[in-house]
């Protein structure tokens, strides 16, 4: 834990943006200001010290945790910036806001996927689009249910950057008592390893709608391993160990998760929903959708074979039958 | 599949030994004779055709399976040899048999643990007390509950032997119509592996026990897989793919399984139920009991840093309470 003082500014207001900020007010240095869309939750987290729309048993301490309408407001004059909203509405909120307002911050992406229509890093958009240099940027990795923040339960983060001290400081901000954090200088692989996650869930769920049982899901998340490794190696060839915690682990909390809304998706369109109909009952996208396209779209350039990835863009987007597609898959896996 | 004809005797009456008889009996060339403890079993299953005891709902087709109350009739002019008898129990059939009744024959361990009073893997035990050459021994590994494979769903076998090619061989007879057996050079990698998850499954339960949620679950199964990936670099170095099916499938099919006996008996431990309390509650002993004091004992000459399996040790072994073990494994983890 730190003794100095900081002030961060979170922007997003889901169950992980609420999560996060459970964390960093654990810190009793750490001054947040807290920027919803909705207007509704903003002052009814002024007044109840709730979010009542996520989390909603989350204790919002008034006196570390300001909540904001105005994204602008809640911007000035702090140090640290996370971005937790989902990647397919994280450009919303800066429509018509100038490119230099991440002048001199540290952004943190806390979005796990990729801008679906420019198949590209949040972390890139943001160098991109706002100019954030490197040592600027890092984004929170790891395996880490927002429910089980929630409730104070034990958790690991990495904490990825290009730049090692960047990632460190940033994680020394996340790590509390019940969240220990550590640093990496993977940032691309930790930051596609968490959208990769969220295909295989889906397969997971296909699979499992379709009745294979255990034994199967084993193979399938060994088998998702290298497929991950070997996509990394292709996008950016570095050595890593595959099995820590933001590759391995992330994964694995998903891909098992009863609450994975992902899996859950998949579980649907295995049990035989149409895609729309599974998104009608959902009432939501999970990112898994948009991430089956991106990354077979990035892969179009490396070739990497990914039968897994494969097999939910087949059903997801070239209506080939699950229980075909999974028959083909099965031959695939060892 | 194979056209072929071969003979195969299974040694074991538990559900593991069923499932396999089940596999093998898949191939129209295949006859087994099936060797059980039980003579009311054996009784059984001659009348009724099925295990009475063990996946009673498995049909065991008459004309391709043979159960036997003798050993050695069973043994007799068999090619292969199955054992698939718990490892704490594994010597016992053989008490007053004759060294030489291996001879000749490809012998296959089912079982997944090592000599309890030995600290022996069953392949070096058969080597040694049984004198089976290197090409003649061989593992089954892979993650298979017994369970699905009674249900005909899909599953993945891996057959490991210090000779790729008796592998191979062992393979072909296990692959049928659910079932996808490949071979594997890594015989020690595999049984140690299929070893140890069985200890990291009672960390998994000792912790949930403690109400660790699935964040923290991720993070132990992750840092578990460096774990093992260094006790086999110290006890038998080569290069290895530790997502491989046979590693890192083997431990998510018990560390995830709600079925699991070892995560079960962890579980217990965690929830404050005494060792011998939990023993008896159970009805059994689970095999990660014995695995851990192995695995510790074998570890003395290595001195792997090996701090999940320590935990468990501890707890097990030494009276530490689960939660102070747990406190400090929390720090070592990552």
């Amino acid at each position: 834990m730190l003794s100095s003082s900081r002030k961060v500014t979170v922007i997003g207001g889901g169950s992980w943006a609420t999560a996060l900020v459970k964390i960093l007010a654990e810190n009793p240095g750490t001054k947040v200001n807290w920027w919803l869309r909705d207007k509704k939750d903003v002052e009814h987290i002024k007044r109840h010290h709730y979010n009542p729309s996520y989390l909603s048993d989350v204790y919002i301490n008034p006196k570390r945790v300001t909540p904001y309408e105005s994204l602008t407001s809640a911007l000035k004059g702090t140090e640290y910036v996370v971005l937790a909203i989902p990647a397919a509405f994280v450009k919303d909120p800066f429509s018509g806001i100038s490119g230099k307002i991440f002048e001199k911050k540290q952004v943190i992406s806390a979005v796990k996927g990729l801008l679906p229509d420019d198949h590209l890093l949040v972390t890139d958009w943001l160098a991109r689009d706002f100019s954030v240099s490197k040592e600027n940027l890092s984004a929170i990795g790891g395996p880490c249910h927002a429910e089980e923040v929630a409730l104070g339960k034990q958790s690991y983060l990495t904490i990825a950057s290009h730049s090692l001290e960047s990632a460190a400081k940033v994680a020394s901000i996340l790590t509390c008592r019940f969240v220990s954090a550590g640093a990496s200088d993977d940032l691309y692989g930790v930051e596609y390893a968490a959208v990769m996650k969220n295909i295989i869930a889906m397969a997971c769920g296909i699979t499992h709608g379709l009745g294979y049982g255990d034994n199967f899901q084993a193979v399938l998340v060994s088998n998702a391993m290298s497929e991950i490794e070997h996509f990394l190696n292709a996008v950016d060839p570095r050595p890593r160990q595959l099995s820590a915690s933001a590759y391995l682990g992330d994964l694995l909390v998903t891909a098992y998760s009863q609450f994975s809304r992902n899996r859950l998706f998949g579980n649907m369109i295995g049990r035989g929903y149409s895609v729309a109909a599974a998104q009608l009952e959902m009432k939501m996208i999970a990112e898994g959708y948009y991430a089956a396209r991106s990354i077979h779209r990035i892969n179009l350039r490396h070739g990497v074979p990914m039968p897994i990835s494969e097999m939910v863009y087949q059903v997801i987007y070239e209506n080939v039958p699950p229980a075909t597609a999974v028959e083909a898959l099965k031959k695939a896996l060892h």
